[in-house]
């Protein structure tokens, strides 16, 4: 499959993780969101929202992360990236939208440079923006998993789940933007025993070919 | 089903709609966000993201508006709200993720309060910013339905999917927030067909018991 991708790019990164757990060989195209390369006219023709990641799987053209995800679950369900229960499929999907539908939105690249460029936000500013959403994201995420009773070295079960997945990039951009995570304990075991797995490791953005 | 919700929750309207198509009861329990009812104690032990909609279907407690969309399709299957091809299922869920996962979450409460609270941006920087991403994702949805065969008057196929109900909910917004649609027309076909349909006519913020 063809991969276009950026190192940094948390929904980038979460496409990653799955074809590694799924044990799918990639091709990655890359590009460089902070020079524009998602705005060129050939790329526009294959994503209209200029933005990454996509994944072309033969005649295939697969975008926005949680639908890729899921197609690679549905496709290659080996193995299973969601628990069989709807109730506990439920929980999953939830889990991994508060970060891939209220905190990552906020952070990426496309609003961080309305921040600056349009609304001339200060440095400061902008950094105490992107580590308050990022709180909101692990705040709910550590409350929701002291409540649940299958959370443990993973968000539900033994074996990562689109959770687990979605819970690493939701912790990757807190490093990188220097938030406090001691006050996320159950978060930080999750990233731990994701990250020890080589699929996660792997597909992290200091270990892409692109990285600078 | 218990369904806290607010009369203009983008996601709250998600789910009334899907819970009229699927020809579920519902009892509302409303919280006024703009006076802060989702930030009490009571609440917040529900919902950790202090964030409407939550479903409670019996014992089970759902959070996120696309979980519980996914969870009602899979456990009442009919009408269905995704197609059963997974190449199909993924170009439905892209296209309700830019929706949910780009346009949405920032344009929410919480998010206006912020840049108008903490950034101090004047009204009109505000509705540049909501009108700004809610145009990004209308030219994108339009964009992919003109490239994607099966749409037409729904997003794909004969009958609504969790796309239209997602596309409807980035047309709400931008009418509310005055944003001129002649541009999309291939968005405003869908929009007028779904709201034809009773199921999401009588979802509409504007038809709910709490509207002001």
């Amino acid at each position: 499959m063809k991969l276009y991708t950026y190192y940094r790019s948390q929904a980038s990164f979460r496409v990653r993780i799955t074809l590694n757990l799924k044990g799918i060989a990639r091709e990655d195209s890359f590009l460089h969101l902070e020079k524009g390369d998602q705005f060129t006219a050939e790329y526009r023709a294959i994503n209209p929202q200029m933005v990454v990641p996509t994944l072309i799987d033969g005649d295939t053209k697969l975008f926005q992360s949680l639908a890729i995800l899921e197609y690679l679950d549905e496709r290659y369900p080996d193995p299973p990236l969601l628990p069989a229960d709807p109730v506990a499929r439920a929980w999953v999907r939830g889990l991994a939208l508060i970060n891939v539908a209220d905190s990552h939105p906020l952070i990426v690249p496309r609003v961080r440079h309305y921040l600056t460029d349009v609304l001339k936000v200060s440095d400061e500013q902008r950094l105490a923006w992107i580590q308050h959403w990022l709180r909101a994201g692990l705040e709910a995420i550590e409350a929701l998993l002291a409540e649940h009773p299958s959370s443990g070295s993973f968000c539900h079960g033994p074996r990562p789940t689109i959770a687990d997945i979605c819970l690493v990039t939701q912790v990757t951009p807190a490093k990188t933007f220097n938030l406090p995570l001691d006050p996320y304990p159950r978060v930080m075991r999750v990233f731990d025993a994701c990250m020890a797995i080589p699929a996660f490791a792997n597909a992290h953005p200091a270990k892409q070919r692109d990285a600078e």
